[in-house]
């Protein structure tokens, strides 16, 4: 049983796991930067050290200075929370070498399911629909348009040591093959020096759809029901829901189905996500697992009743899943917005600084998770991300009105936030749908530009 | 259909009402007096009036100017929340002459409940236990005696025209019957000029449990279990909790259909609650009933899922209550921590001033009522309650708990509160164990006073 654990993160995260750290009896060493002194983790948790500079790489990412923080105050587990360390396998390792318990999966998962091209090996051979391509590199144009015949189009060639766009080109036909292998490739070489490039299917309008899991050290996993994240603004999710609304509940059995055989083909032991591609049509695309807790983890809490920090736990002290599948119930819906510290008539730069008034929302089945308040100075050395606001309700509509009504009560003075842009997208009819795919919030900025109502 | 409501209240329950408006689509008229100019109600409403100056009876007492504004602003529905004219059956009349709907039950049954000794024989005749005695004048010694043997000891002697404990003496046997006889007449002469005196049954260690109960106009009462409110001072309830842990589950069946027989018996037509007595072997007896929204409704809420605002606006429009008693059940337990503002080393006196710090628990099933903020400035002329924390959770045990934890993140500076003292009692063993009655609280401040801890 772990009777103390150090929380190696910092913000909304590490107050959001000290709580149920309470709820279960179990004392909480916060650790935090000289940044982070005054942080709302460090004055809730039992003990804090700090282990560092303001800097990540000096503090939240120091691997040695967060060991000997566990070991120094007698900590039986870490819960790495989500991002800085939480997926870093040798992190784990290091973690379990120093007699402690890694509270997430195996060292070895977060490495396999690091590696895209194996994850996707291992998502075929669990029958789990992928993207269809391979990640081999095409030798010559008749390669290229071979395979683009074989997967159908529209098609998508890429650098295959590129990123963030670039050596990247869709092709819609034979034709747009022939150009598109040759600009990428010159691309690629300028961009990359190197010029090899493969060949993915192009989705259309996909939705991001992900389904939370858990699973236990004895082969048990369950799932808590999909999540649309389809509302992102380069790749940072803004707003999340569950269930996801326009999936059809034969689709959804599949979906969910699939990533339970994919979760318990990979032996997966503690709480994570399985990302997907859902098109158009409803066919969807394993895209990549996610071996931590995460951000929106609130709102299939909120959904299901678990409490899936205490979860993941519990796993992790190597208890069993004590609950089936059909013990978990969908209990009605629930959103998530992002606050962010952001100035978004400035392309979202982050706006870190003093909170002069703050006033959360409140009331029935509205969930605030946040770590600042009153007089508190947003650092500028971490995410901007300052608050999350949950509703729940029982439809989706009812959820949605809740929505507005809290963001209305939010009132954040002294530092720049996306509250307003939140409840714009909240009114906007594509939102209402549901029928909003990955490209919407591109064209929901567009239009918000275009009316010069806020940016 | 109601279209726009006046919320004739202030404070925490005004703001609660609004919520639900703005979820049913109907608008919202704030009303304040002068000192409540920059209250949270009269920033979230669409419309707010000034109805007078700030003592109670220039304004939220003021018939006339709340009618003026509820007619000026084109409502078409006044909601009285608690407190002030919740239970004014003149007021409700008026509201009605106005050609306005009063969101609460029928006139007369205000007043009808309202006079104690009618609504004793209402429940009399509906079957429910009343407290043995008579309102009948005691004539003789005699008369006392043969009252009290009919009855069994221990019996209260109470001036029929008193109040406040005076004119009130306990009788365990026939030989303190004639003292007490005496001295209560005695009393009761000199303090309300008048020595008539009557008898009723002595409850010994009673719990005050009362049934939370809604009916419309068609006849159909529903019942939302039970709250144990026991944890009183001087007739002010302190904590909630819902349901009572105490009651075995014959004698809350028993007690349930009682409360909902009572109703049905009253033709009641809106949300309401019936107070009862509960001794320590399980014997219930009415108290009284209350024909409005209450402030403990919260946990109530809690444990259905129901919006007892909601469901109130909704029979007052003449809707039928759609659903059943089969489809709510409890689903776990709720408790309710009010937090005033006054003074417990100073014998709770009231500590008005200004909020220079507030720091709201958040989190999961963790829900605030409050109508304050940071700089607010707590006027002096009303109620010191400026919040409600309420938990929820399955169990009772993780619910007190959850209190517990929301109460280390509740912060308030800049006027005295009651936080340490409500988490102080969330940890006494006998609050703990669910077996205290209406006199532990006396017995609890004893205990912190004796050890110095706090008072």
């Amino acid at each position: 049983m772990i009777r103390r654990i150090l929380i190696a993160n910092r913000g909304e995260i590490a107050v959001r796991i000290i709580r149920t750290c309470k709820e279960m009896n179990i004392e909480t060493v916060a650790v935090y930067s000289t940044a982070d002194k005054e942080a709302l983790h460090v004055q809730l948790a039992d003990y804090a050290v700090c282990i560092g500079k303001a800097k990540s790489a000096d503090s939240y990412l120091n691997m040695k200075n967060i060991l000997s923080a566990a070991c120094m105050t007698g900590c039986d587990a870490i819960h790495p929370g989500f991002g800085f360390l939480s997926e870093n396998a040798k992190f784990a390792r290091l973690v379990q070498q120093c007699g402690l318990i890694f509270i997430g999966p195996s060292p070895d998962i977060i490495d396999k399911m690091g590696d895209k091209n194996h994850a996707r090996q291992v998502m075929i051979k669990a029958g789990v629909p992928v993207i269809p391509g391979s990640k081999d590199i095409l030798k010559t144009k008749e390669d290229a348009l071979a395979m683009a015949e074989s997967i159908g189009y529209p098609v998508l060639i890429k650098a295959a040591n590129g990123g963030g766009g670039r050596g990247m080109r869709r092709a819609d036909c034979a034709e747009e093959v022939m150009d598109a292998y040759e600009t990428a490739r010159a691309e690629a070489k300028v961009c990359f020096g190197d010029d090899a490039v493969y060949m993915e299917k192009f989705i259309v309008e996909p939705k991001h759809v992900e389904v939370q899991l858990m699973g236990d050290h004895f082969g048990n996993v369950l799932h808590l029901y999909e999540r649309d994240c389809s509302c992102q603004r380069r790749n940072q999710k803004l707003l999340e829901e569950a269930q996801c609304h326009t999936l059809d509940a034969n689709t959804r059995n599949h979906l969910l189905q699939d990533a339970v055989n994919a979760c318990k083909a990979v032996g997966y032991d503690s709480v994570g996500t399985i990302e997907f591609l859902l098109d158009a049509r409803g066919q969807y695309y394993f895209m990549e697992m996610n071996t931590r807790i995460q951000v929106e983890h609130t709102i299939s809490e909120e959904i299901t009743g678990i409490d899936l920090i205490k979860m993941q736990i519990r796993i992790a002290e190597h208890q069993k899943l004590h609950i089936k599948q059909e013990d978990i119930p969908c209990l009605g819906h629930a959103i998530e917005c992002r606050i962010n510290a952001e100035n978004i008539k400035m392309n979202f730069a982050p706006s870190p600084g003093t909170i002069k008034f703050i006033n959360f929302p409140q009331g029935r089945n509205v969930r605030v998770e946040s770590a600042v308040y009153n007089g508190y100075q947003i650092p500028p050395f971490y995410d901007s991300m300052i608050a999350k606001i949950i509703t729940f309700a029982p439809t989706r509509l009812e959820c949605i009105k809740r929505m507005r009504i809290a963001l209305e009560e939010l009132i954040i003075e002294g530092v720049e936030t996306n509250i307003e842009f939140q409840y714009l997208l909240l009114h906007h009819p594509t939102f209402v749908s549901g029928k909003y795919d990955t490209g919407f919030m591109e064209t929901f900025i567009k239009e918000l530009k275009e009316d010069g109502t806020i940016i």
